[in-house]
């Protein structure tokens, strides 16, 4: 199969309208045997995908970062499948499966999509074996449905996040905020609204100027590209909303989110702009910023770009991957269950989506 | 001659702690009626001089942004000597000259270090004209004089500089904040100070990651490296002081830096970090951010990094030169004469410096 095909065969989760890259078929597809993981290192400028002949492939292609974000979640499902798969000829299918489980996991011990999704289908898997139907179809039959139910969460997420939306309104938003802020822009759009965006480039990995950028022109979306210090310049004049995506809201309504959230929300609340994060919800878990620890990545990414050299060969760098933003600058935290203020989080009902 | 030779050369002033990008023989020299411009494009990964064999090539040079903060007033100031040399053939020397300085002041029209540098040389050319003396010696001279009045303002700004660190302390800065920077550290060093250096990589250009880095590891300087978008990591728990240039600051204390300079002065005040801006003072003609012109630049450079496409081709850029820091966010404006207080700047004493 070459890589022009995958993209015609249907998505699970089939929308025309989407932006390739939120596509989930585009982001991991299982066929046969085989996962294929878009490589968003060189999106959008090469379309190429990882291909991953058992679970063991799959493990390695998402600890390389070939996909972030929403995109490691459903790897790691479909390498799941692959273990069910090859589970058929093992003594113990389910043990194999928890190996697998256990492998996957340890891609990104901290990436909590992963693990839950991982838990969840080995739950499904061991009600499959109890049911005697076919652990490869059960496991298929799963990952579908929890792809239809993050991209129903996404709709009515877009819905909401839509209508804090008004025509001619330009929208900020820093890093890729995934599927609320896709759908929220795609909403707000087929509300008859005129949009702009506004993407930070997000350095080191470049995720606005490549991937949100990008999705936003699929979409018809007049789109501009700032570097990321220059939000004060268009907070002040152009902008009406800052939106992003959030890795973590706290039960205290702190928003943990890629490095440079923070400073744009500062920013934002200084010219009477309102933040706006997206999340399923908080995490009960996670009370106040105390108990988040932020993962510091490879400073190497720091002192390149794209692969090449940017920095003195003779400095250091310092990759924090996450900063965290206090309730006083987040106007609300937009989930599938409506808008919440930072410090109301405690009515909201935790029931927390697989991913 | 070889780009090799001209640094063994004795630069104007000497002083070998400098690093190597701070020394102004290193920065723009004159020699034989040639111009030699160091290309801070492709510093440090390439030493490369750019060789002008004319006052003509010398403002192409400086068009094509081949020097970037002190180096265009000085490379200018050289283009005048070639010019002055130049006149000796013709039949009036003054007119060329001027029709020389017409064309340096063309190059960057807002780059005031320019504009003053070949006024003053005009009317000294002027003087050497009545006096009957060589013009391209009094040119020389006159420029000698020039880059040692500079220097020596750097090193009483950075003997203030230094004064405001104390030892163990992190410094943060952002972009290439020249002589007050540079001698600052300089300064803390020979006081026997420890002081660590996070350098901002400055997007587009990344005078952060390149130059600035690089100068700081010259003399010696612990120096980190981070995105634009880190420095709300780095302030909540390392940084003791944020220091950088300003292009300009206006009697109402607002600071106008490159772009990028705001959002890390905002956060420095949340968490109770000072923020000083070095200057040779406010500038009497702007009194308020409403007399500024903030130049936009090229909007393709945001979305390339060293000359490498990041952005999806099918997003427009935009590129804001300079954010303008109200005086809310700022500690104190470090100048040769003391540190101001960004309310108190109607008690500075103003005799603006050519460069």
């Amino acid at each position: 199969m070459k890589d022009d095909e995958l993209t015609e065969n249907v998505p699970p989760y089939d929308d025309p309208d989407l932006p390739f890259l939120i596509q989930p078929s585009n982001v991991s597809r299982y066929e046969d045997g085989r996962v294929f993981i878009l490589d968003r290192r060189v999106y959008p400028f090469e379309v190429r995908y990882e291909h991953c002949h058992n679970y063991e492939e799959t493990a390695q292609a998402i600890e390389s970062m070939v996909t972030q974000s929403g995109g490691p979640g459903l790897a790691a499902a479909h390498g799941m499948i692959q273990a069910a798969r090859a589970s058929k000829k093992a003594r113990h299918p389910l043990t194999l499966l928890r190996d697998a489980g256990d492998r996957l996991r340890s891609t990104r011990p901290t990436h909590n999509q992963i693990r839950r999704a991982v838990d969840h289908l080995l739950v499904e898997a061991e009600q499959a074996v109890q049911d005697g139907v076919d652990l490869e179809t059960a496991m298929i039959e799963s990952v579908e449905r929890l792809v239809r139910e993050r991209y129903d969460r996404y709709q009515a997420t877009g819905e909401l996040g839509a209508s804090l939306l008004e025509d001619g309104d330009t929208l900020l938003t820093h890093c890729w905020g995934e599927g609320g802020i896709v759908f929220t822009v795609l909403n707000a759009i087929r509300q008859g609204k005129s949009i702009e965006v506004i993407a930070t480039e997000t350095r080191p990995y470049l995720q606005g100027s490549r991937l949100t950028a990008n999705a936003m022109v699929d979409m018809g979306v007049p789109t501009t590209v700032i570097s990321d210090g220059m939000h004060a310049s268009v907070l002040s004049e152009r902008v009406s909303t800052f939106m992003t995506g959030a890795d973590l809201i706290t039960m205290s309504g702190h928003v943990v989110n890629k490095v440079g959230t923070f400073p744009v929300a500062m920013m934002a609340r200084y010219f009477g702009v309102p933040y706006y994060a997206f999340a399923p919800g908080p995490d009960p878990a996670v009370r106040t910023p105390d108990d988040v620890v932020i993962e510091n990545r490879d400073p190497d990414e720091v002192l390149h770009c794209l692969g090449k050299r940017t920095a003195t060969p003779r400095a250091k760098g310092y990759y924090p991957a996450f900063d965290i933003t206090p309730p006083e600058f987040v106007t609300g935290i937009v989930t599938s269950r409506g808008v919440f203020g930072p410090d109301d989080l405690s009515d909201f009902e935790v029931a927390k989506p697989v991913f």
